[in-house]
């Protein structure tokens, strides 16, 4: 009930208190992305407020290392990056081949679903990742429209390699998605490199922003392909604006043909653009180039290594396989005399730190814990060893 | 290009210059709320975390007028709102009665188009409303499951008395919308009062907010409803959970079903809330819940007043009629002998104030004048008819 008889105002004040997060995100964001979203909006067609939309632009072809036009935000959690893409990409009916072994793989079929898109399946063992013969002797059976796949997923803390597998796709004919939530800004994203034609992502992993923007590039033949599904929406056709041959959309707010002449010069009204959220995935772009993307990448790596190494002084055993295992989240299996949530509470409640529990097959199985973004410091690898070495005892 | 080359940081912090938004919105936003976003994430499953979820859904229920149980976020620009609820409550083929009278109509049509539902209408030419005898006869012709309108339509600066609309659905079984976007916390919507079962909003009109999250409120019969459409996420099954009955909703996203299982005491993983605007949102209802909501619904008229004796005083023609104008944005008519656009670009190079172009029949037309939320202050109003004056000599 909020007490709105008595003299004290509504609640309190926004105070939250202050908590070292390293599970598997959101990560502590940086305080000049904090300090970025205290900035008052502005119109959406105020030349400042375009100019930031195209500046932001410009710093996420270079996040996601690609010369693709198309780069730009989703307004909405990094699960929105997805539908928009997947909703886009297929009509319903549409062949996708998905590359499945863990939860975040689970939920590419899950929108599939949705869409009514036909299922198709590499349906591996939480944890394994496919190689390019086996994605390739799959494009071959299914001949699909699009392919995707999870760059890293945290359910499993495995990433999938992904060299080659663009090109693959390409020789095929099928357009190839990629979800890079995860690992955006923690472990390289080859976008260009990788000729993977959609890849999304979030800002609350490795970011080191607040949840709630979906980052997304898209190669000119997927746009291509997307405008053609293009939708003119009703009380804003123009002369020189028409729809497209193919199927429209499915949705209107994840209609990226839409979102995409919001963003270009021609700036065609769609959504309000979330102005704080624009204005914290700007700063996040900005504290992530100016440190070097490669600098962090190895700053990730720095705190894995003393995470494994402190892990097994402790006498834990790491979950996945050393090859494969994301660099910025670590599974840890709970010992057997243990319990996952007492363990986890006790850290939060003494130490101030969160950890990640797991989900599926792994639940209660597995610890999940993160070193993301703003928080992949040494510091606070050791501070997490430390405290979970209390709570062991 | 990114001057990665140069030893300049990437672009210049974010520093928009001061500008009084007067447009449709979005309108500048409360210090507060700005504050608020300034706080760092919590992890979405911590106890405080959590707690700010419940008292958000404490704040708008006052916000809303309304016991509704369901009433929450969807994280997103107001038009998520509206895709939810409308995708959340019509399957593929159900018949929709929506009340077109402007843009915003026509955006529901837009998105129903996208279900696919069997859209009629109530086509009313634009700034016109409909009477309780018209939407009784088209309930009746048409026998649709759900009746959707547009509360305050800001490209007409109409708004539609909803008086008993809410009841006169229920007597013939339909479910009611009402998008309530350009309305809530300047003029009085009452959800409980008017018995409409769905109203979903944003924040950056007269909450004071940023633009970027969608708050909702759904009445138990609509939320069963909704529920009936339920989907087990593939990878979140559990013993206790199960599929609806009817066809499931064609997204994920937007699963109000899953949403609402998200802000319930199970909190079943959906996607991860959008940290930051929850603080922007909570803050945006502590701040009109203080002032009182009547005090600031007068606040708006009284703004409004003052517009008008301004404008006419300076010979300018209201548009739209003066029993349905909106009170917190005013339409006026474009002197024959001046462009619209060089009015509104000396009103912000000038003046630093921005006013509103129109859209379709009135493109050109008309300006749209806002004094919103937090800008909503005679002050403001004096400054945009001192500036505008100068602007028009």
């Amino acid at each position: 009930m909020v007490n709105s008889r008595s003299n004290q105002p509504y609640f309190s004040d926004i105070d939250p208190p202050t908590r070292l997060l390293m599970g598997p995100g959101p990560a502590n964001v940086h305080p000049r992305v904090l300090r970025a979203m205290s900035a008052d909006v502005l119109g959406q067609f105020d030349p400042e407020m375009t100019q930031y939309m195209n500046e932001t632009m410009a710093l996420y072809r270079e996040v996601f290392r690609t010369k693709n036009k198309w780069t730009f935000l989703v307004n909405g959690s990094a699960r929105a990056g997805i539908e928009a893409a997947l909703t886009s990409l297929l009509e319903p009916g549409a062949r996708v081949l998905i590359l499945q072994a863990g939860r975040f793989g689970l939920l590419l079929s899950e929108i599939c679903e949705r869409i009514d898109a036909e299922i198709h399946l590499i349906d591996l063992p939480w944890g394994e990742v496919a190689t390019l013969a086996q994605i390739e002797e799959a494009i071959k059976a299914v001949k699909p429209a699009v392919f995707a796949c999870i760059h890293g997923d945290t359910s499993t803390t495995t990433a999938q390699p992904l060299e080659g597998v663009g090109a693959l796709c390409k020789k095929y004919g099928v357009i190839s998605y990629v979800d890079a939530t995860a690992t955006l800004g923690g472990m390289a994203v080859e976008t260009d490199g990788w000729e993977i034609d959609v890849v999304s992502s979030g800002l609350q992993k490795c970011m080191g922003g607040p949840p709630g923007s979906a980052p997304i590039t898209i190669s000119d033949r997927a746009a291509e392909f997307i405008f053609s599904r293009r939708k003119v929406e009703l009380g804003l056709k123009t002369k020189d604006s028409a729809a497209g041959a193919r199927p429209f959309i499915r949705s209107n707010y994840f209609d990226l043909a839409m979102i995409m002449q919001y963003w270009s010069d021609r700036r065609l009204n769609h959504h309000t653009e979330a102005t704080s959220m624009l204005y914290a995935s700007r700063e996040c772009a900005r504290v992530a180039l100016k440190e070097g993307l490669e600098a962090r990448f190895a700053r990730h790596r720095e705190c894995k290594a003393e995470m494994v190494r402190g892990v097994e002084a402790l006498g834990l055993k790491l979950y996945g396989h050393s090859a494969t295992r994301m660099t910025n989240v670590t599974g840890i299996y709970v010992p057997a005399h243990l319990d996952d949530e007492t363990v986890r509470t006790r850290m939060r409640d003494e130490h101030g730190i969160e950890i990640g529990t797991a989900f599926g097959p792994l639940a209660g199985k597995i610890w999940r814990i993160g070193a993301m973004g703003h928080n992949a410091h040494l510091s606070n690898v050791r501070r997490v060893l430390a405290a979970l070495e209390t709570c062991l005892k």
